[in-house]
């Protein structure tokens, strides 16, 4: 894994092209996704190591992408804390997380137990996936997770999760600290099973304003990057931490103390005046508009040029600004993976 | 009005103290206001001059706050386009405009005979202010109701407006130029019936980067405000102009060039290193999260207070960073106005 273009950029460095990979890349827009779907439904492929595998394959395959990320879902830790949710196609929580007796309730489950599927899913990608691709884990950041489990699904001003923090800050920090320690453990057990990365989305994050962030997510991801930074030092391993922070633009600065060595950020900013706000240590992940895709080849290779010089040679790692869009046809998520290829190689040499 | 504390601090003037107003403050979390819904639906308040007036003095005479805005919808402009909309309570569009075709068909309004109930109702309101009090016009600046009219409501990756920006950008272009004309009229004949500042709400311009911004959005806001101007001048008068930019973390420095004199921004980042990316030209108006709103007094003054060190003594207007929820508790927006009436009078003397 230590010597995969991947893992060199993320170390920061030199490479001979800029690796890409894409959020969501094994989802909905793929036909090969939706015929497997047909058959089993979105939880059934979560829950069953072989679908899974297959799944997070689909897109290695198609796109020829440097690097796989499992196919899995942020919530997938809820059963095992006592919440049911349900998907159709975003998910619903029967029953929201709102008061200090609902937080009490939750339990805070070793992976190995709540999410067994999770750690053989990542075992059997391993044994397929090629030397040269290494298999990302995932879990939601302890905010974005808490902010599911109080809002109960979507929202649109968010004001339960909000009215939480604001009115009642030790329910609010309980909360997460029980998502924390179930991220922990969930992510800690990924890179055991054989994770070369870790990663933590943090969409919601960007709801909070700096004070906030610095308040209730970011000590949470620390703790939760901490604990991989442990078992990476046990296996002996280097396990790049990767944080999307959705909508960081007003507190980018913060990421520096997440315990990160990559952050996966939105399109809403240029990678440059980014970098210079994160500073010299961190790579970046990103960050393309999704929507992009649904433009023309030629669109597609000018903004993906747009990116690279933005970010330049050391450091990056391209990705979308956001999961791609499920109308993405295929055939321009691949012009994409060869117009950077293309375009980072010509670059370095 | 040149004189009033709100004028004056949108010029960038030494005030005694920071004006403040609250951004739907003429809304459903005040009891007068669901009393009056109780009896008029939504569209019919906007269409009432003297309804709109009513619910316009509504939070002046309970809040005590320094500037009133009309009661009024960004999208009360759509039918004389050629578009129905209903609320329920959010916006709703039978027939969203997709195709060149679509946007074709719009029909550009003069707002003298689109919306005579705007302006009536401003002359209304101004009738009934205090001399102290300004009025505040207002629309959707033009990529913000574009983006209603393609997406046709509420949206979870607006999908369908980026698909027309990306895929087709001259049809795009068409309907944002249908569009800002619209605006331009609405808000200038505004500023002829007696408004005395001019806002334009950019609430979903931060759906796009930093490029896309200066390409779909700022050259309409432009446009809009030139008219403004040229209106003002006309007339002799002073007109602040007020441009919200929701989300605009990733291109702040851009709205130097809108042409507005006020920046309004949401809490998402702290006001101090806003003001040092927007220069030192504008005045800015913020940022206060809502959700503070959901919270005990003394978190609401304490926050207020952060906001005040932030933004300093000249050319702030004390706002939120967005619309008061539904849900606050309307003598915590009254602790708001007193905290930031108190805290910034102290400052000064």
């Amino acid at each position: 894994m230590s010597d995969t273009l991947f893992a060199r950029a993320c170390r920061r460095e030199p490479v001979e092209r800029t690796p890409i990979w894409i959020m969501r890349q094994a989802g909905r827009y793929l036909p090969e996704y939706r015929a497997l779907r047909a058959k089993a439904d979105f939880l059934t492929c979560c829950h069953t190591p072989e679908l899974a595998c297959e799944i997070t394959l689909q897109p290695v395959q198609r796109l020829d992408v440097d690097a796989a990320i499992l196919f899995s879902d942020i919530l997938v830790p809820l059963p095992a804390m006592g919440v049911e949710v349900t998907f159709n196609p975003g998910p619903h929580l029967a029953r929201p997380v709102r008061s200090a007796g609902d937080v009490a309730a939750l339990r805070v489950p070793d992976a190995r137990e709540a999410t067994p599927f999770v750690l053989e899913a990542i075992r059997l990608v391993r044994c397929a996936l090629p030397q040269t691709v290494p298999l990302i884990g995932f879990a939601g950041a302890p905010f974005t997770m808490a902010t599911y489990l109080v809002e109960g699904g979507g929202s649109k001003h968010f004001d339960a999760i909000k009215g939480l923090l604001f009115s009642d800050p030790p329910t609010a920090h309980a909360l997460l600290a029980r998502c924390g320690e179930t991220v922990a453990s969930l992510l800690a057990e990924q890179v055991r099973a054989g994770a070369q990365a870790a990663m933590l989305f943090d969409t919601w994050a960007g709801l909070l304003g700096p004070a906030d962030y610095r308040a209730f997510a970011l000590p949470y991801v620390r703790r939760v990057f901490d604990r991989v930074t442990e078992v990476a030092a046990e296996l002996g391993l280097d396990v790049p931490r990767i944080y999307y922070a959705g909508n960081a633009g007003g507190w980018l600065p913060a990421c520096r103390d997440t315990g990160a060595t990559v952050v996966g950020l939105d399109w809403r900013m240029d990678l440059e005046p980014a970098r210079a706000q994160l500073g010299p240590e961190l790579a970046v992940q990103g960050n393309l508009d999704p929507a992009v895709l649904l433009g023309t080849p030629a669109l597609i290779r000018q903004r993906a040029r747009a990116v690279l010089d933005q970010a330049g040679p050391i450091g990056h790692v391209f990705n979308l600004g956001h999961g791609i869009l499920p109308q993405t046809p295929p055939d321009h998520a691949r012009v994409l993976v060869d117009a950077v290829r293309e375009c980072s190689s010509r670059r370095v040499a």
